[in-house]
């Protein structure tokens, strides 16, 4: 069984799109339950001033938190430098660093050109490979912005090869518009491997247009490796207009396990984890098919057929 | 561009499956419009027993006008020779016979067991022969069944084999209970087309676990030419308990048209036959992402980068 890591992103990309903080100790036990479940990544919050947003203020304590669990890979995202030092301090794992292939949306999001960027993310390699954190880069508004429009396929391609250049050690495509079709992410995929190779192992996706786990599919026929997703598709980008809904990762477990994937997941014990989330949101809808329709088929009876 | 067909079950899958019946009138018009949007294919109905579903008392009407639009090939279902005979008295273009891979749900909704269908399948064949009706067998339950569980892809193989025999022209698969994944989806077709070749064209999925465009998109992939879809997601199988929510139209065409895939729709006129179902059945929800969430980039733009 070929094995897919999905990488659980809600804590971050989830909560950091909604107006309500979620208490540190909820944080703590939908955390600790989904890592039970048998996810072994997550993404925990962001280093961020609090100012901005309040929701990941305490990243650095969900950081020291998470990191005593046992078999966890603990992420957190940093937009810059200054960042990127404060996870360093907190021992994360990995870090992860968005970079908008749209020069209008990353001026818009964090007021950085593209050669601005670029110098940024060469300093937080320098801070990352010093504190003996993995350094990944999300390569967003891939698939198309909502401001720019059309990203040119080349455009992407030649930024990853000048972040590979700056120091990324993996690279995810995000498609932080809900613009991607399956045909695009097979296209892009290929453009980009024939640049940076297996440096390239992520899809971020949302379901925006529900074409979220289609684009999943086309990933992984092209050897994608590691999937994004959000609890209850909690998420999106707040500063791309008209985003919203992140892949689902109650749904993207039910296939990758139907299909046989080794996730190494246990869904039952993920949908419980929903009810942490609702509990301390209840004013959020959270989203996905698997929850109100139930399982499939056991999976031990279908791969007997 | 390869063509992919669109066939719009809702008047027929998606009607029979809620109790309040529409008006004739508003039946034809929702036709007309998605027709008139560029949909090809539409089946119109159902030639069974008022009694039975009330919803479908209207079918030979709505065939005299569908058969009235230019272009459009006009498809009703039709669950035994009974039906057929109608069907044929109406001048459809071409039936279609479900023909459930789960002898317990065949039972259980048409009272028949598998070499009773069969024989009932022959009938049907020489009845559209003689009245020039193109003849198309629905594998139903094909990807597993709520009440059986898993059905073993062999048997669906044979009773494909056998409905050929019996003169079948065409086949689809139809995942009835929304149990269908990728890989099985790639599985059984080849499984399939190992015996009945090009007879097997199209897939009926349903979007009960949030997989309908994955399912698709692996039908594709095995070069499904033909993919059946409701208007709205109206409909599933109201005899196979748990199954909910058909292909949403909408959704499918947005995919398929952003992979460059020939529908020959217009997504936008597609959207605006929304409005004709929702007023006509106003209790009534109507599924879908790219309702809300709106066309992605424009085409032409896209298909230029």
């Amino acid at each position: 069984m070929t094995a897919i890591l999905v990488s659980e992103v809600g804590p971050r990309d989830g909560l950091q799109s909604i107006d309500r903080v979620m208490p540190l100790t909820a944080k703590q036990a939908w955390i600790a339950a989904e890592a039970a479940s048998g996810v072994r990544e997550i993404e925990v919050g962001s280093f961020v001033p609090p100012a901005l947003l309040p929701q990941m203020a305490d990243t650095a304590a969900l950081v020291e938190f998470a990191l005593t669990i046992p078999g966890l890979n603990v992420v957190a995202l940093v937009p810059n430098a200054k960042g990127a030092a404060l996870a360093a301090a907190a021992g994360v794992h990995a870090m992860s660093v968005p970079f908008s292939m749209s020069e209008t949306h990353s001026l818009r999001n964090v007021r950085k050109d593209h050669p601005v960027m670029l110098a940024e993310i060469a300093e937080i390699a320098r801070i990352a490979k010093a504190a003996g954190s993995h350094f990944a880069v999300g390569l967003s508004t891939a698939f198309g912005c909502t401001i720019e429009g059309a990203v040119p396929e080349a455009q992407v391609v030649r930024l990853a090869v000048a972040a590979a250049e700056a120091g990324a050690q993996e690279f995810s495509l995000s498609d932080t518009t809900g613009y991607a079709d399956p045909a695009q992410v097979r296209r892009l995929i290929r453009a980009v491997r024939a640049e940076v190779g297996d440096l390239l192992t992520t899809l971020h996706l949302h379901n925006t247009r529900g074409l979220g786990l289609a684009n999943a599919l086309a990933g992984l026929d092209e050897g994608i490796t590691t999937l994004d997703a959000s609890l209850g598709g909690l998420g999106g980008c707040p500063f791309a207009p008209g985003a919203s809904g992140n892949l689902v990762t109650e749904d993207l477990v039910l296939m990758l396990n139907a299909m046989g994937y080794d996730t190494g997941i246990d869904l039952a014990a993920l949908l419980e984890v929903r009810k942490i989330v609702a509990e301390a949101l209840p004013d959020e809808p959270l989203y996905g098919f698997t929850p109100d329709a139930g399982p499939m088929l056991d999976y031990a009876e279908r791969a007997a057929r």
